[in-house]
């Protein structure tokens, strides 16, 4: 079914959604859980990032997180880490035994990893994407070990200088256990092979330029997008609030009241500079069903 | 002593520095190790945080940190959360038990918590503050429930709506035992009774406006503090780095390559917005003793 199939909106006109013929210019209460029913015009789901893919993107866009480890006396210790990212997702540490987690690696190789995304200071702190990665540490060896220190030695630019003092140790951590949260309500328990096999979204690190891009020189595209990919007809303003490389997500005002909208790319991105050209072509296909 | 017994150095001159006697112009790998050496001219050491206060300021200027707790088996488990902090330093938290560390809480009380200082994109990740309070979670009851929940409202804005789930429980960390490090090879343990005396520094969030504002408007009263405060008499060009009650962090450019100072305020700032008068006030004595 196409957007066009769909009459413009009248939005001094009763809306029908489903059965609840509500007058516009109701309550914000009402308007609320309006705003929860889903769009006007039924549109195909657009694809999101999976939960491992979520959880590859945030190991992938920090340096930092915290390591839990054990005490002698098997209590748990938490301490601020760097660390890079193997290609299969494992986290590369270089520790000192001379720090408690080193000396706490060396005795029980039980742990695990917690990193947060980056928080713009606007937003609630509580509503925030973080994983935790659980296994085993290993010391790498090999060409194992080539690949830990050159990835490791790309994300932290003083690893060149400590990497080889005799106290340092290299360790890599064997996920067994991944734990994401994406914020409120949004989490997922991933499997090992999943966290393995998945990518880091290759746009996130442009993400927060091609948003702030968008809502500042592009308004009418995003509408364009909401109205006709997105499925609410009515829309009367769009605003990005997210981008990967599936799709945009949109913040809407409809006569309805609040809501949102996720609009997927045709194809997925591949290139970490893909967004510009994918956002185009969103804007063709979505010229195309409107007209 | 002070330092208008010394008399201007003319940097066309050999500098003689305790027996030292380097020309000018030397190689950089000289001029670097004769930037090691000590001022010019003994200056009173000027104070600096104890590590309890730098362990208590990185805790006050965050919301976010790792939480490390023991999951079932006795396997350490490191998660984001969301944190207050008590007048005695103590840290609350609001977990749901729904989520691994809730569960793991209610069955082992063990649990520290790992927070970093906010890394400015320009630094080294490595060469950040960092802080571990370990100890004992309780449930707080009575006086103390009644200001942790005060206390983590006003941290976290959503605290208001999950607060009274049923499924959260209110912790605080009885701390037992602090670490800090606050970047390269500076570090320390902290006792208890040290840590829940010490203050958080009052005037760390308006810190790095100060220190723009001094090296983007300020820098003949830099170099003034570097020559007559901080025993610097060839300083040629100063820069602020740090701020804190206490006093200035400066980067200094001398003839003998490049070295830092510490000037500190005549008292210990007290109020949030203090640094502004300190600094001034320090114009005035920086002149005194120049004069």
């Amino acid at each position: 079914m196409s957007s066009s199939d769909a009459a413009p909106q009248d939005p001094t006109q009763t809306i029908d959604m489903g059965g609840h013929g509500v007058p516009v210019g109701m309550g914000s209460a009402a308007a609320e859980l309006m705003a929860q029913l889903p769009p006007l015009v039924e549109v195909p789901v657009a694809r999101k990032r999976s939960a491992a893919e979520e959880a590859r993107t945030i190991l992938a866009a920090n340096v930092t997180g915290a390591l839990a480890t054990l005490s002698a006396e098997g209590d748990p210790w938490a301490s601020i880490v760097n660390y890079g990212v193997l290609a299969d997702g494992s986290p590369v540490f270089s520790l000192s035994t001379l720090a408690q987690h080193g000396r706490n690696l060396k005795r029980d190789q039980r742990a695990s990893l917690a990193v947060s995304e980056s928080v713009p200071p606007a937003r609630d702190p509580a509503d925030t994407g973080r994983v935790t990665v659980a296994g085993v540490a290993e010391e790498p060896a090999g060409g194992r070990l080539e690949e830990a220190r050159r990835i490791y030695e790309a994300a932290i630019a003083s690893a060149a200088i400590f990497g080889d003092f005799v106290d340092f140790t290299w360790w890599v951590l064997k996920v067994e256990r991944v734990r994401w949260v994406g914020g409120f309500g949004r989490m997922d328990s991933v499997g090992p092979e999943s966290f393995a096999a998945a990518e880091a979204d290759p746009v996130a690190p442009s993400a927060p330029g091609a948003i702030a891009h968008l809502n500042a020189d592009h308004a009418d595209a995003l509408l364009l997008f909401a109205r006709a990919l997105g499925g609410h007809t009515d829309a009367e303003a769009a605003t990005c609030v997210g981008a990967d490389r599936y799709g945009l997500d949109l913040d809407l005002v409809t006569p309805r009241g609040r809501t949102g909208a996720r609009v997927g790319f045709e194809e997925p991105i591949v290139e970490p500079d893909g967004l510009r050209a994918a956002t185009v072509a969103m804007v063709s296909s979505a010229r195309d069903l409107a007209a």
